[in-house]
């Protein structure tokens, strides 16, 4: 195992950036490098900083690491470096790191809705990666350092696309979508998090701004690039409708979604199509095997009672989406229940995945 | 308070037993006064055939009751029996109760399905009861008793035809209806019910039938009686779709639906003329002056993050639905969130509250 | 029902001050008068001044009192005032409403040591309410109004020291107690309270502070008061020790806490001679006739899996202790296991009885 | 890697027989060889056979292995069986296994208390294998198999004897310890198990026949074996007294157990010297090398909140005991908080331990 690529980590202490720095603690390629946070945590051992809050144990290198100040000159050394910053600080740091030639790879909602920046699910649209080759190459040329800006989905897209772009790739443009979603507190970190009054013997039937973004965030991953590369364009709300309802529920790990939808096309494929279509879907980081990249893309269950968070959100490390209850839905055309870790590839492990791609993609 | 009518109760030491007790041992109309059971626990008092699990304290005097068989000689003097019994044995048995004169209302699934049978939420279409007024005043000129059987829906049926009556009503009919559930583990009973391991950090996509009976149950109850009054026909397929996914969550009492639908008519109303008309639904039972009628039999909630089962579900004593999240959908024309508590309106308050609506009108 | 005296509320819009105003919103003696709160909500409607959590519906009355600021003047007219604050303020304005000679009964923590303040049970330790007495007829035969302050307990304290109370009553001194409680999410108040991230799949061994109140308190509630009547004196350490252990579990109200103890003496009860003076115990608040009394201070049970928190925590309203699993104690000389509603008789409820007993005692 | 011995499994397709399955499947040493459970279950393949409810997938070549029934013949060729089978069935089949001349460790109750069979938890008392030292090595030169039987401990006995047994080594007896447990779920296992409307918003203050299993087997894991190494002495009632009260709360894995304590001595060790103690704890398996054995087997943690079940009990795989809140208690000694995984170590790992001892004593 030889870790040939040096990657940081911004808002290390938080909830995201404690989740990169388990995945990158045994990474095989990556080696953590740089931690950065707050003022308040800047020199700091990060064992110190940082209220761990995991349930694996702090690894111990890390927790030894003196954390550092998010200025790009402390991650000159970085070949990638990952963001967990709260939104509120994540849109100026990030735009200083890129312009200094870093290469960004966010969770934050900043940048998610920029034209110049993919919006990535790496086991759905890792195809978007692209648009930056001819530009790497040039300045590799050139001598220079290209920095870029990549954004991960929103938790809670990352397990919608997964399968829809399955189904389109086999069977053409998806029209309507209606998805109910049952999501995991940990999506709301934790210092406060979502309160126990909120969870216990109950349930929210609302997290804010999130509906906006499963619909907005589906159009623009299952779009297009522009003809020269430079921007993206989001499937036209004529040609695909999505309705988004999202919960809170009593669950840590694992957002459920119950999915309905409809293919643009009169020609409908059968159940039994659609399950082989999602059963045998291979995403690009598979194909250039990344070692992040789960076994399947996609879990297709066929017990009437799967997915189910608890059972199933570790399938593949977390990297999977699973899906269940395949079956014709009365208003549209099917329907189905797809599982997926939030923070996972919903989140820190989709960062990862990308970092994997962008590699073997010769990237960075 | 005189209580003018007398009441027996099929299955009593069961969970919607239980309930069944709890409401009729203050109620101002019945006199709780059979309790029948399996013959395992006949002859016992009824504090020492059950196994009590209510969070009220099971009344003295119920509980010094001795339980009885479930036979028409034990029940002569009911002049309305609930019926709490599984659907194992509450075929052969009501019937027998039926063909000996007695009027029973059921929370069990055997006759939902029967097209002389109304199948009945009473804030919803309590007029179906009224297909046997001709027959009971017959019978009473004739002197005789007219047995009858009338039974509830399914709990998670009648939070969503609450809301769906009060909308067609004043716009006319709706044609497509897609609903996913959460719902409360109490509608499981107790013993076992739902085991711990599937709602602590967890929740099941699936519960057997239950997605079955929502979808026909709905277009019974919006259906329509026969000229003769006999039969009940429901909406056809071909004129209102309905498409229900239900899930087991982990909350004590109370199902939350998210509902999207549209009307069969182009002219739409508008999110505010959906809102008004759900806030002014006035229900029969509540015109009537039915003791255990909600004040309102939907209460419109205007927060964002409501209704929430915990704080809601106990609004006019469980017996009204509360509606939020009202706005217009991407997909079809309209979405909202339901909760209705399951074992109130959902079960066993909703037999009360036929048989209140029964007395108002004569029928008992 | 004729409302005798004024009552104001301090921290009215915290989850203490909520209860508070569902209590007395139907009280049969208190009239809810005024509202105090920070001066950021001062001037609003309460309904609009308050984030409103509860089970049961914010009265309407209440809704549309204007809240004012916790200042002496504006609360004048209240013959009792009971304290919801933060400690961080409930300190300073506490003592400003004493000094005018208002009654407060305070939830908050700042004065429960103080020597000269009762810290009250009202089902164990209201006989210290007298202490009052002398102050009260001097001032009133001056026609002046006579302020002093009341403490109630830490809720964890409350359930445990009822049940002590009655059998120090009737067999003399214990002299050692170990006690490890779980208790509910809702005695941290709810914004944010406890994060669900700590109560879901887990439980968290320490509560800050709890031990040491628990330990002290018990003392204080258990001790007496001078010969002057000026002055509480704990029970010395060397004549009570007191062990609490603290844990916080995934139950929304009722702390249940599981107790071993000894007493001084070496002639010991029997099991059923303990169980009979729990069940037999009458607290003075009950002789007194006080409205919110419960009808049993204490609930002995007798099934060997009770008290459960959702089952029992709310027998006579929330007022009674359950006290379950009496038995003797390999190593100390009994052992039970004692629920009590920590936001009714460990909190708000208590304040309300202890402003019930002082109107009985002609104190108000 | 070269799994050197075969092992069987007993009741495999229950929920201890399942966790026996997981920890096999990937054992540097053991083969998992034979899977026998029910006569309903034999023949089928084991994934065809089992409800498989565990967290992790289902191994590929276990799902593939057809289930035999439990006869000795089916496992003749196995060095050792682990049994997971229902106190029902396990006194019958355990002994004709051992007649058998197979070694058989189990999980069931059924052998507990039998003088002759020691009662491990591995590193607390894995001395006690040595019992059979001599037996085994004179079968062997005759030429025969010796079987024997061995139990592992309540998973609630485990977590408490762990730190138990460090303090008796380094301070001398220990004579009187009261413990409260906080127990999860899984314990019960999982059909039904515990119901969910037994633990969500409460928790149930009793589990039968619990209490009696810790203070007994207490006696017996901190006894001692008899001269000629037959048979098990436990400390007899009036040099060790224990009271155990055990609560079910909502915790999936993980049993919390509050403990305070005495030594016989009256010369005391510091608080410092007695978390020393317990944090430089080498339990024979770690010394002996075992592959399972845990790096530390107690993990003395300082943070005031911890341990935390959700967070702490994977410690070492879960065959680490995890002590907190080590401080003097007021009436004994000291007190600490202790948990442990109760399927790992408090179960099937156990189970898997004690193998391991085995084959390092050259028992297997």
């Amino acid at each position: 195992m030889v870790k040939t690529k040096k990657a940081g980590v911004l808002g290390a202490t938080g909830s995201v950036g404690q989740r990169f720095i388990l995945l990158l603690s045994e990474h095989p390629e990556f080696e953590l490098s740089v931690l950065g946070a707050s003022s308040r945590s800047a020199g700091k051992k990060y064992v110190d900083a940082c209220d761990w809050k995991q349930t694996d144990v702090l690894p111990e290198a890390a927790g030894q690491t003196v954390v550092k100040e998010c200025t790009p000159e402390n991650f000159a050394e970085c070949d990638v470096v990952f963001s967990g910053l709260d939104a509120d600080y994540a849109g100026d740091i990030e735009k200083a790191f890129v312009d200094a030639g870093l290469v960004v790879i966010s969770n934050a909602k900043n940048y998610r809705r920029e034209p110049t920046v993919p919006l990535v699910v790496p086991t759905a649209n890792s195809e978007h990666l692209d648009c930056f080759s001819e530009r790497v190459v040039a300045a590799r040329k050139a001598g220079k350092k290209q920095g870029y800006q990549i954004c991960n989905s929103n938790c809670s897209t990352a397990g919608l696309v997964i399968p829809l772009k399955a189904l389109v790739d086999a069977f053409g443009p998806i029209d309507k979508v209606i998805v109910t979603t049952m999501q995991a507190v940990s999506g709301a970190g934790f210092s406060p998090g979502v309160p126990s009054m909120d969870v216990l013997d109950n349930l929210i039937p609302y997290i804010s701004g999130e509906e906006d973004k499963m619909e907005w965030e589906t159009k623009k991953i299952l779009g297009h690039v522009s003809a020269d590369g430079a921007t993206f364009e989001n499937i036209p709300d004529s040609e695909l409708k999505v309705s988004a309802t999202c919960n809170r529920v009593a669950v840590i790990d694992g957002h459920t979604e119950c999915v309905a939808f409809s293919f643009k096309s009169d020609k409908k494929p059968s159940v039994d199509e659609v399950k082989k279509v999602l059963n045998d879907y291979v995403s690009e980081p598979q194909k250039l095997g990344c070692p992040s990249a789960p076994k399947k893309a996609i879990h297709l269950l066929e017990q009437p009672d799967r997915p189910q968070p608890r059972l199933d959100r570790n399938r593949d490390n977390g990297y999977a989406a699973s899906v269940g209850r395949v079956r014709e839905d009365a208003v549209l055309d099917f329907k189905f229940t797809v599982l997926s870790h939030n923070t996972v590839i919903g989140a820190a492990g989709s960062g990862i995945l990308i970092a994997e791609t962008l590699l073997k993609k010769n990237l960075i």
